[in-house]
């Protein structure tokens, strides 16, 4: 056999999901070297994961690609909730905003995954300039860590520590086999919970009859997002930790034919006694129904007999469940069944160099529409890390709050749905003395506050050298915890304005910020105490400055953004704020985009940031934010010297006076 | 030489600017066969026309990509007046809101032609399946008008009654000519009112010294969007007519490096003596100058030396009207210069075979950024006629409205532009005794009107058979005017919840629409009403069905959409509105997209649709909408006579009783 081929590269990701792909797409805002490689040869036409909340949506934004999705998707607006009546039979009993109103700029919508992984990957080609794209049908054989080189500092070019053998399939092997043969829907068994059993092995001993096709690959980083059976997880020695319950569900992509009122709504359907389902409705005509299986159990051994399972046997139970209401359908898109069960993974990381993300480390049920909400927000917290540590801007140390910062929300999301898969999959109490079943009082309950967690926006990181908590000055700026996102209202930039929600000056370009909520500049006081801030920010040995690689603009590393409570009308740009305010280039003129001000806009109301904010009108604050748009400090215009230290517990800073050093030229070989 | 090849074409588009692209994006939408030529090798890169009124951005939704328009273009906000103050030195007097507040759910925008030419591309290409495609580097030679077939019905498949011969160019030839040789700036003084001679009879010349090029294409309709100097218009033998000014004017693009404060804003700036200047603000941190140049002067033919005009002196004039604020620049992408003048075509149509649209029939000047957009309306109000007559769905005679509507708003252009170019143009007045000079006040006052007009959405087409005016009964929608496009306010889906902009489900596919504000449907009364009228609407001798093609969807020709004013919470789809206004598909169920209630929404607030629209929330009314979104009749629920007489004086019906007659026939070969 022929030597196989070997390589570098500063990160490799397994796996192109939404997971893989939020990866390589900070990869390619960030212009790192990268590989990303998928088993499987098909992208996803079908089925699989479907609803995308705020959180997500405000992420695709900071990407580039909302829009889109919003386009394209259909919108939930309102769940509906029908239990049984005294009769036995199914009535609405509750209708509830399907997101919670003020939460978010968005609201949770629902589309296919495929169409969402077409977003990603037009997004990553258009960011990385063609240099990343999917490698499908390549399969990892094996990993090892250079654990001897697992801490040297990315300014050493020899620091690959990670060794990755890559095969690549033939067309044949790369394609997932549908388990139900000679069906013209097709079927998500092959992922599904009751599959026990991958293919990989056998796809492995296949593919090593072959010759050449193998190669090596060393890597600075490896980002495992290879699902729920997933390969790196393995190779590492970790495992998923949790139960499966008796619960079994069928789900299937149908366009119906119905005379149930809220077939277009959300809707959470308990029957008195064959079962609950839910109703998602989706794009083109479509409506997602998870179906409770009561008449499949699993055997002794904890596991359904998936040949008894079929559409036609999913259907009859959902038929049952919405009588005395009709539902048919000639065209079903999709179909599956899953037995209900939650894992968190035994370690997110092996030394800061090897990370899980996604199914890889949490699998839940999937009705909550979180699964791939979270996977995404796994690599949306993980991408910048490590892409702003392989091009020296950030300190190594700052790689070990992924696992501390994801951990916790993997937990969080797994309890959440252990609680809520339980109400939604028992029997309605018949009444208050009925102990055996579920109240429909407790199940509204929790279906609210599920709402509120499933947003994704109530993740509130805790204390690291991110995050400092807990933040002393909180009361500065109450509408932004540290911790938590930098929520959105809308300003106006001074120099045209334009409304802006704030968030979409935030964008995923891997730059930590630095908002001066500058108050109200036209009092002399508050005018000097802006000032003040202002000096202290441009001198050599701020962060700002330090912070910045030799040769580049200011604001590469970490952007200073400004929201102003003054009248519009009675600023100026250039006369009411200093230049480091709107920086000044020689080739383009001063910079129209930094100075933004909280006052009515013609056409789209009047934001009141300082008021949603919580800031003073007067004195302001300041508030650094993460290039992942989290709330890591928040301080009076005082407090620069706290600042500064924030910045200098996370930032790589290089004197300037020192250029020539060291540490200077490997960063420049970055660049 | 080899005989030419002859071909056959429903439509024939002469000149592939924004004005053929939108009787292209008509037919893609429409499915009709075309064929789009254009002169020019080269897509525009550089300079042209960039302002975007509200109604090109309604309209572009209508197609379905306002949003990239949206999301890439300067958002122009508000309008800054600069006038000399006592001291002669300029200072700004006024601010103005670019777009009036309320008009539109879109303001003005800024984005360079090329892109907007990109747009109606993709478009096309998207919704032709690929099959209508631009031809460039096709010259037109020769237009024969078949006087006895112009009036054939199109049902005869011979009457294709144009014969046009074009000759395809080489690269070479169809190259335009840059007047600057050496300039590293592109200048647009090819396209420039200053430049007098075409290049095309020596093109035709030099070409036909080869051979095999030319063809000759048989087409039922064409419409020529080739340019101020039309070759179509010249064909026909039409003329413009009309008159030119003294007054010269440059354009330039440049990124600016100012002091000037308000360079982000759009600006009038009128100095005591140098001159104006007009500032647009455009994408990617460029600004256009409109820069008068006093110091040019018409020769006794009326015409500028266009050898004098350079980028340095235009942007000398510049930096003296601004002065004392200091301007200047590193990077130019593209000018030009022009002298005013406004002219109108003779004739807009030949026989009702032959059109001519935008430049080929008003031209005036650019600086109130209504060039592009008129000529867009034009054939946004020519393509659907167009393409409905060639389906066999609309009547010949309806061809007759494109130039009884259009040469009217031509005419109101061009005494916009004629006024409003004066005033700019002229020095401003030193006090209320310099009757020479022109007042601020006057001008002011003609901005804000302009403002109005310019939005275009003040266009009032007069009376024809698809306007019935004076509207009898236009009190039941006050906020409607018959003439007006149907202006937008939120409503919601009845079956869903989620909130629309009603001119969202006006999209351009070529179908009426009659809108039934249902009123209060709870009520006993006025549910009876409305089952009365859907009855009649119903009825096998209804237009609605004598319209429909044998075999079509009922919606095929004319969609029903229906606007309630009863609570959501307490209506049911199937249960309060008849089968009709939700019709039942046995594939597919029922539809859900076409009942809508004016209600609160969770997250975008009340938009208020009953009172908006001036329509009385428990008797409602119906309105019919064109096509183009434009209403054309207003009525009670009792007035569905009136409505059928409407329509048949616009549409081909057939009989249902006589079906496999001639006119039947004649209709399918067409779908």
């Amino acid at each position: 056999m022929a030597q196989p081929s070997e390589s570098k590269v500063d990160v490799l990701i397994i796996g192109a999901g939404p997971a893989g792909l939020m990866a390589a797409a900070w990869m390619a805002h960030l212009g790192i070297s990268t590989r990303i490689v998928d088993k499987r040869n098909a992208k996803i036409f079908h089925g699989q994961a479907d609803g995308l909340q705020c959180r997500s949506l405000e992420i695709f934004d900071s990407l580039g690609f909302a829009d889109r999705a919003w386009k394209e998707a259909n919108h939930m607006l309102e769940i509906c909730m029908w239990n049984p009546g005294s009769d036995g039979q199914i009535r609405r009993s509750d209708r509830i905003p399907d997101t919670i109103v003020g939460l978010s700029r968005f609201q949770q919508i629902v589309l296919h995954q495929g169409r969402i992984e077409r977003f990603f990957l037009d997004n990553i080609k258009k960011y990385s300039g063609g240099n990343i794209n999917v490698e499908r049908g390549v399969l990892p054989e094996s990993l090892e860590i250079d654990e001897a080189k697992v801490d040297d500092e990315d300014e050493d070019e020899d620091a690959y520590p990670v060794k990755v053998s890559l095969r690549t399939l033939t067309e044949e092997e790369a394609q997932p086999v549908q388990q139900i043969t000679g069906s013209k829907i097709a079927d998500g068994l092959y992922r599904s919970s009751l599959v026990q059993e991958d293919d990989e092995d056998d796809l492995i001993r296949k593919s090593k009859e072959r010759e050449g096709e193998s190669e090596v690959v060393r890597a600075k980083y490896v980002i495992g997002c290879d699902g729920a059976r997933s390969w790196t997880r393995r190779a590492l020695g970790f495992e998923l930790h949790g139960e499966a319950t008796d619960f079994i569900w069928g789900v299937m992509d149908i366009v119906p034919i119905t005379d149930f009122p809220d077939i277009r709504m959300r809707c959470a359907i308990h029957s008195a006694e064959n079962g609950s389902l839910m109703v998602i409705p989706r794009e083109h005509k479509m409506v997602r129904l998870y179906i409770q299986l009561k008449e499949v159990a699993p055997d002794a051994s904890g596991r359904a007999d998936r040949s008894k399972i079929t559409p036609e046997m999913i259907f009859s139970a959902a038929q049952k469940i919405i009588s005395p209401y009709k539902i048919d359908y000639e065209y079903c898109d999709w179909w599956t069944a899953y037995q209900i069960g939650q894992r968190v993974g035994t370690s997110f990381d092996a030394h800061n160099r090897v990370f899980l993300a996604g199914d890889a480390v949490h699998t839940h049920s999937p009705k909550a529409g979180q699964g791939m909400n979270v996977s995404m927000q796994d690599c949306y917290n993980l991408g910048w890390k490590v892409g702003l540590v392989v091009k020296g801007i950030a300190k190594r140390d700052i790689l070990s709050t992924y696992s501390g910062e994801r951990r916790q929300i993997a937990q969080d999301l797994i309890d959440f749905d252990h609680k809520f898969s339980r109400l939604f999959s028992g029997r309605p109490a018949k009444d208050v003395m009925d102990a055996e079943g579920v109240s429909m009082e407790v199940f509204k309950d929790a279906f609210l506050k599920g709402n509120k967690f499933s947003s994704g926006l109530m993740v509130d990181y805790g204390s690291s050298s991110l995050v400092v908590k807990p933040a002393q000055k909180q009361a500065l700026a109450t509408g932004l915890p540290v911790g938590m996102r930098f929520s959105s209202f809308k300003v106006l930039n001074q120099a045209d304005a334009r409304p802006w929600h704030f968030q979409e000056r935030l964008k995923a370009d891997g730059r930590f910020r630095v908002v001066i909520f500058a108050g109200n500049v036209l009092g002399a006081t508050q005018k000097t105490r802006l000032d003040g801030f202002c000096a202290k920010l441009d001198s050599p040995t701020s962060f700002l400055h330090t912070a910045t690689p030799q040769g580049k603009p200011l604001d590469s590393v970490v952007e200073v953004l400004t929201i102003h409570s003054a009248k519009r009308w009675e600023t100026e740009l250039l006369r009411d704020f200093p230049d480091l305010l709107h920086p000044f280039d020689k080739h383009n003129g001063w910079d129209y985009n930094k100075v933004f001000v909280d006052d009515e806009s013609y056409h789209e109301g009047f934001g009141d940031a300082y008021g949603n904010y919580g800031v003073d009108r007067e004195r302001g604050c300041v508030v650094a934010v993460r290039p992942d748009q989290y709330v890591g400090w928040v301080g009076e215009l005082e407090d620069f010297a706290d600042l500064q230290a924030y910045f200098e517990g996370i930032l790589v800073l290089r004197p300037k006076e020192r250029a020539g050093a060291n540490g200077v030229n490997g960063v420049n070989g970055h660049h």
